[in-house]
């Protein structure tokens, strides 16, 4: 018989309205588990055991009543809540994966997942952990993981940066905005970001290397300091937030300008008819504007071709990773809405169990 | 000495704010002018007798103050009125063209325009007019000449369109959305259009061959006209008006659609702060949207290829084209006004002279 271990889970209580608060979620106590597949799994199913977990604005958009349509699938309530995550195989009827890999992809927030075909496919092998030269395992959930195929595809594939334009962020300490500045920079582009404190501002200027940058919350007029920060306009806009920063940006692109439309955090929390109003788009004709919306699991394939331009600044400590780390499964909840109210510093990540832990 | 002609003008009187008026343009009486150059004009002038006028949205965006970004020089108050129209060259020092020539471009809402260099770089010789599978010469303002590409570039080059994909027409008997309907029918998708009175949409229906069509302004709910429309949703939306119905659209696009935003008239006579709210950008990232803005002169080089292609449907009678014609520069003001009421059916376009008058 199958060691045990006692697993917790973090379920989606009820559907959200408005911002997700704690009472959203909902811990609960450890049933016990065993440690091995028990051959009930459907042929392919993985079981792991989670390490670490990732937040991230998508996220809220599955806590929805699925009425408006979304590009992932709204989470059930009474379920476990799933997301990106880094863990430890323990056994495996997948053939590409055997007990002991490390793996980053689709998991549960909870201490032990059966992750289960087609979900499967979403996992990852982790080949560049540990040793001379190898990345941090947390790096899966962020410059490694999602966020940061996120960062490369909105700013290298999408938008396609020439030396010497101009690069606007938006949420530019985020998992996503930290990174695209970056890439902008070695891009040999003039870079600047907004965040929401001056912490997080300091941090673009002096960890990240944004030629400039501004705190939103301080300016009474975004388009006017937008005229600030690029007097000359801006060639690429890197949009993690809508609303309206969007239209304030609209009045400051320059023509043939790119917006690579990654996310709007400012707009998931708000029911339809509280939406920002966006009324600056006759700038798109008028300067021949594109807006392209996209998502990293249309553009999985270019992971492989990212990890190889990205491994060797990780390496040689060119590009930083700024990193919001809670401890304890029982933080995620807390941390998750974090990211609504900015309060994050950082890829906002969970540790809930030592690698060492798994005995791996 | 050279002959003498009376040339009668019409000029922008102010500057515009919200609808144009008849009293915003003022028709001057005729000054005497020479048929020929008189040597004062700088190297390159072509003296033009207008045949033709077009009158096209984008003109509303010339006549407000200078204040907002365009893509397009504002008209300055107490001169004449500029636009594509269709003339014959009277007399030439632009070694390209020579007295009889027929060309379409950039002249003057007048009797008689010399036009200057640079903008002679816009007048283009005409060489499918009259004879055998000659194309009407009013075509040249429509079909053949800036209308056209549009429709071409903005479907086919922007789009991309695939056989078997729907498409989305607003204003889709006016210029330029009356062609990417025919176009999208002979491209094999399935093709609605919208336009603003019952005499339209049968337009659509029975001329253009549109597989439906709807009356924009008997629709209380925009989004569930759409979806009456497009069960499984729109792939390519072709916008000409912006505003409401895009927001409707957005709601009803199909993953990876795509958006070419040519216009948008609904827009055009309204102050910043009374524009449209668009409140339904989170859809771009949902279904991965491009929306992409163009103007016909960023693709001026496409025209011969254009022209080719287009050409044969015109002949054997593939494509209808559709025109509503004013007699007269004195009718000019009013059919342009007329443009922001719908009350155009078709291209909108105004006779000024028969080119038998000419001499040519």
């Amino acid at each position: 018989m199958a060691a045990m271990a006692t697993n917790r889970r973090v379920i989606l209580k009820e559907y959200v309205e408005g911002y997700p608060r704690e009472e959203h979620m909902e811990l609960l106590p450890g049933a016990e588990v065993p440690l091995r597949l028990t051959g009930d799994e459907p042929p392919g199913s993985v079981l792991v055991r989670n390490l670490y977990l990732s937040c991230d604005p998508y996220m809220r958009l599955k806590m929805s009543r699925p009425l408006r349509e979304s590009y992932t699938a709204a989470f059930v309530p009474g379920s476990v809540i799933t997301g990106y995550g880094v863990a430890r195989v323990l056994d495996s009827s997948d053939p590409r994966l055997a007990p002991g890999d490390l793996v980053w992809g689709i998991t549960g927030w909870e201490d032990y997942s059966v992750v289960r075909p087609p979900v499967t496919a979403f996992l990852a092998k982790i080949s560049h952990h540990g040793g001379e030269g190898g990345a941090p395992l947390s790096y899966y959930t962020g410059i490694l993981g999602m966020p940061g195929l996120t960062a490369y595809v909105g700013f290298h594939e999408i938008c396609a940066p020439k030396a010497g334009e101009t690069v606007f962020v938006s949420a530019a300490s985020g998992a996503v905005g930290q990174l695209v500045g970056q890439f902008a920079r070695l891009a040999g582009c003039r870079v600047v970001g907004c965040a929401g404190s001056a912490e997080k501002v300091e941090l673009l200027r002096t960890r990240f290397g944004f030629h400039d940058a501004f705190n939103y919350k301080e300016e009474p007029d975004l388009a006017a300091a937008l005229r600030r920060c690029f007097p000359e306009g801006i060639d690429i806009y890197f949009e993690n937030v809508g609303g309206a920063m969007l239209d304030a940006v609209l009045l400051n692109m320059r023509v043939h300008g790119r917006i690579a439309v990654c996310g709007l955090i400012s707009q998931y929390n708000l029911a339809d008819e509280e939406k920002d109003a966006v009324r600056n788009l006759s700038a798109v004709v008028a300067k021949r504007l594109r807006l392209q919306g996209f998502i990293e699991p249309d553009h999985k394939h270019l992971y492989p071709k990212y990890e190889a331009w990205v491994l060797p600044y990780i390496r040689d400590g060119t590009l930083a990773y700024v990193e919001d780390v809670a401890e304890g499964l029982e933080s995620a909840p807390k941390a998750l809405i974090g990211l609504f109210h900015g309060r994050n510093v950082g890829k906002q990540l969970v540790r809930i169990a030592d690698d060492a832990e798994t005995g791996a």
